[in-house]
């Protein structure tokens, strides 16, 4: 009797898409708009799922309350009001594309919750363009 | 050839969250605000799925109208403007945590749903908060 | 120039709407499924919007955080997961109809905002159903 | 390391349901007022969703440019703002039902989207009915 | 004290725009794709917002299940899963452009609404582009 | 007969608040973790709404392909994917809050709109944060 419960979160940030030893001209026609040197940002929406047993007392997979401190803890708290690039330790050496973010906040994640506890993580760039990462 | 098709419904109801063999300290420090004895509501959306094989004549897997009618006389009628606790039998002895109500959800549809369609169930208590069930 | 600044804000709590020294078949005749005496519930979402002059220096109306703090302090926390007729003093004489509640909410703001500000409270109950006040 | 990335479009188009060797009774009891002769139509939403592996220089499973393009030639000119049963070759002999229109969607999309991404697709009729197809 | 209450309804309708007497090239300049003779077609949203007293005893301006009849019975009904050019006598000989299908439907309202309140009709014609009439 | 026709579009921006002058403690004090000075960034949405009269002819009262071309060559097209502080010369010695941008929106736009249209500009800094300037 598995069920999947899930928490709705948001961080706003800055970023921007370039391969460091391509040239301007590459990185500009890979990347488009997105590679601006000054940045842009969006409001990323994040909605994390665990899946799980209920427990048959309290009739929950987790208290929503603990996910929603681990998501404000290891997640909102590290990304919000942040330029990715510059201020994230992890995406110095990694692009920050939506893709590689989302990887990031599963494995953060991942540290946090319970193992018998599947864990699945959507994250939204734009209402209209978002990516889903299950490990 | 399946498809899923899926129809979104919606209730408001009345709940709280508690053990009765517990104390109120301890139903307090697990449930927190949940357990307030007079109850707080939520405007529950529900989405219905079903997976099958399309009827070459029709193009549908099921007469979403007959779905939607399904929906209204078993899940929305006795749950609307309820107290969920007090008004439905099935929680007399069962907590409607968001997990138990989609189960709840999903036990009852099953039986009104030709077996050879897969049945899923996902419960949003709030826009931020939702859970899934699918047997 | 004189800006509107909005925020958004949310509350889940149960109600429901009967006149005292009506009849319980008058009741159910007006006020239909809301009169469950049971009380019923809802996640209501609110929209608080003022109106004022932008601080040259700021550019801004008033600082968000501020405003986001009153809400919070004002009516988040006495509304949020309580039953209107038992839990809230004001509405132990008056009907938690939506438009009462907006005109509370309004009442409650209009003592916190500066009054060089012009205030107006939108209110949900649903999606579907929702009121305004200004004064 | 497989990531989904998703992207959401948009077309307005016309139809109605109706068997060709059906009295106009049969229809309009099946179909209802989805039958109308004179057809109705939908602002119909569409997410097209591809799982892939992360390519490790530009971190994007693909350039959402590109899926952009793809979704505007293939799906959003042949179909915005047409009469999907008048104007669409592929619907003359083919019921253009949400379930037949994603199918139709898939198969079209699968002939442009590289064979190592799995392709799903979502189509949304109105906000409360939608329906997906994944192969 | 007066409050405006709003409620939500929508209709799904083709239509197209066109100039009995103007030639196709000019009605395809003006309009574009939107003069397809075969029709194309939309998901209509509907906001109908009434501004008046609140009813000391019911806490109401108007029970939103009357307005919620009238919207169904005079609006929803007669344009729902409707070709707006051929099946309305309405606009036989009126544009269904969003601006006049609003002013059609405030018309309409007006009658059934008590002229001590004001009247405001919103029509999405799609969550992009929508009209605001009020007399 | 005056009708009110909106127009909904978007652009994703970086930004940081800071007065030049204050000291950093007194910018964070004010601005908090909106004066990071690598910045962070917001999906905005914007709604541009045009009140006038129809023209009794085509039925509108401008041509919504025509506000959108407006749109986006002098608000899209500048601000989308740019450092509003560094890329936009108007934000060289204006504070891009919220606010200000919406007033930097509203005069752009003016420009382009003809005299006899009201204009009024809605921008959401977030799903939960937005202002409204109409001049």
């Amino acid at each position: 009797m598995k069920v999947t419960v899930s928490r709705r979160a948001h961080f706003n940030a800055a970023h921007r898409l370039h391969v460091e030893n391509w040239s301007d001209e590459k990185n500009s026609k890979i990347f488009g708009k997105c590679s601006n040197p000054n940045y842009h940002g969006h409001n990323y929406e994040l909605i994390v799922s665990l899946t799980g047993e209920v427990n048959p007392k309290t009739g929950m997979v987790i208290d929503l309350k603990d996910l929603k401190d681990i998501i404000k803890e290891h997640i909102e708290e590290p990304l919000d009001h942040k330029n990715l690039n510059m201020d994230v330790e992890y995406f110095k050496n990694v692009m920050p594309s939506a893709e590689n973010i989302c990887i990031f906040i599963w494995n953060t994640l991942r540290k946090h919750i319970d193992l018998d506890k599947e864990l699945e993580v959507v994250l939204y760039e734009t209402p209209r363009n978002f990516v889903k990462f299950s490990g």
